[in-house]
């Protein structure tokens, strides 16, 4: 699964910016658009008094490689503009999400109270041989209807949702902490999510940039229990 | 394919509320909530001159059963709310999609000028074998895969996207009309759409809802050309 | 300041039906539409877990009249649906916003730690005849204005932010929530707002009505910190 | 008043790659991000079928100063970001707007067809005084009230729709579309609207500056009747 930036137009200078329109007018940033300890405490204040407005005015773009299941319950997110790699106008690669040797693979307690604990050997074997075996034999029939001149977009109702689609995905910074509070199942939250592993595979890639770009933004969302503003 | 509606509440009388109170006061309509022609002058000149607010106030949610691609359409439409059945949480039902005879098969012209046109009788045949075939060893994976202890979050990855889905949408008919004018090819549309077909007669059945509930509402949509205020 | 429930289509039955779409489908509720322990523990754990799009499949529409500074600050909520009376469209009528003997009136601390004390007697009377016979003097002018025949959007620039306006605003219980969240300084809340005392005083009377239509969810969301989900 | 751009991360070929996601995956672009023939065409194609999420992924973010009662209008379009002045924090400045001389300041018609023609040398006159007397005697109670220890909350109670405020406010080209589509009453339009002149005032700037950073789309936008994807 891939997560990369493509483009972006995203500072912690551009949260200071915002907010400071509402309390004392834009012209107030130090020079050279660097944060000084004021800036740094605005910031954390913001966040703790949910004023989420100011970590708006930025925008970051992504290009997502990762199967259809996963793309399906990123799409969920409403916050944000897509464009994915459409079935009907394109043939689909033949690249198909198999589970790691990591990867737990089942599945134990009540709803919602699971927990996900490592297969047996004999079940590993089973989900890798059939997971790779499924992909392939739909692959095939995809492939033959293809060659019989059958339209893209009736053929592909073959493929399954472990196939790779790829797609523009922009959010700004509080749409991301929003998707980051439910796609990761870290410790810190106040509000504890548990998002299946694939895409939450995904949304540490996301929270790796969006930390890069934007650190004290993201210190103030794990300071506070990364409850978005 | 489904489409039932499981509750509303929406009527023209709730258009021409809203706007009054814009221009009258609410205490404007005619008794009885019935509309008289200065009522339905009204919505015509609101769906002309594209005030698109006064038809934002109600509310209709559909119960919907379709493929998973068609879902992956539907939900695109960011101005609603969805709650889909979960793989995650449920085990899914052996239900497949595969296209009735009167589907056309074949994809013929440019990209941004495709038509569709009739298989031939093997081209027919090949599509209901293909996919009927790749939708029964799909499941018996699924179901060997949950036999074996397997994850439902992890066995359901080796379903293809012509299996049934369903969910609850609520959308509100300034939303609903967008959504019909990107998902319908009707020809009365100033901007034509050219939607997969499969998601059509969904909204087909989303239109003749829509028009029951709201008629006046529906007959200015339709005489404006189709674009959405 | 008036809040008024004009209709609605929301009840607790549907946020369990639509969390048991995704969980069980949605034939699973008790006959009747009562909520049994079962439907209560659900509605509880949506919230804990942060599920919000159960709690979007609803609707309420209010009335609201209320001076123009309150309506600015409620029309910041971007998830709701607005028609607003139109000083282009309509004369507006001389009702202002006085503040009444309880409002507390002078600021203390500092920037986001702002508390609010009583005013002396002379404040009182300052902010009381101050306010009034800038009102009174400035619809003197709205009237004269109008009255040699200038356009209503012209005449309108006159008239201050305490000048009642009114509107229909539509939200589903998700979004109200998060209004309540922002707009009242309720002390069981996890993450306390500071809102103008004026506002909270029209969401107090959202809340009112909320609790009274979705009880079990106003519950939910009292009981885990006021935070929307 | 005032229409800045402060930051941006907006061109045509940031449209072109995000349909190309769609229709060819992202290698496509010609070396240097120029745009070919093939390019102005997709832009013009998409623009055609109303296909909105490619001009999605982009961002301008403004400053603005204008009256409260433009600032008004300007937020009821919600996908937008927003970060207004506040006068709960701030002490507002004594700016007003008053009309120039080329305004016309008599509406005739009927609602929904009204115009507006030039009014008599009385009316100017009427206009000029009657506004500026008010928002100077406003101020003045304003400062009194300040003086007195009132609360900035308070006090700006008094203050006119025809003080100016200020504002961050960052769209995407398809949000912007759609708000000149509504605030300005170009002649080229399928659908024609009726705005405030004074939001006009503002739309015009916004316009100007989009057709700047982003022409191809911009051209698509005009030439297809400005109705926005």
């Amino acid at each position: 699964m891939t997560v990369r930036l493509v483009k972006h137009s995203a500072s912690d200078a551009d949260v200071v910016f915002a907010a400071r329109v509402s309390t004392k007018g834009p012209e107030s940033l130090p020079a050279g658009g660097d944060l000084g300890p004021t800036e740094l405490a605005l910031i954390n204040f913001l966040m703790k008094d949910r004023h989420g407005s100011p970590f708006e005015h930025n925008s970051m773009t992504f290009y997502v490689e990762a199967p259809i299941f996963v793309l399906r319950e990123w799409q969920r997110h409403r916050i944000a503009s897509y464009n994915e790699e459409s079935a009907r106008y394109r043939e689909l690669k033949p690249v198909f999400y198999v589970p790691a040797e990591d990867r737990n693979l089942v599945q134990v307690g009540k709803p919602g109270h699971y927990r996900f604990e490592p297969g047996s050997k004999w079940q590993e074997r089973s989900v890798r041989y059939g997971i790779e075996t499924n992909s392939y034999e739909a692959w095939s029939v995809y492939r033959d209807l293809l060659n019989e001149g059958i339209a893209r977009e009736v053929a592909r109702s073959v493929l399954p949702v472990n196939v790779y689609s790829s797609m523009y995905v922009t959010m700004n910074a509080r749409s991301l902490m929003h998707f980051l509070s439910l796609r990761t199942s870290n410790t810190e939250a106040l509000f504890p999510s548990h998002p299946q592993r694939e895409i939450e595979m995904c949304a540490e890639q996301v929270e790796a940039i969006f930390a890069d770009l934007m650190p004290v933004t993201y210190g103030a969302f794990q300071g506070y229990g990364r409850v978005a503003p």
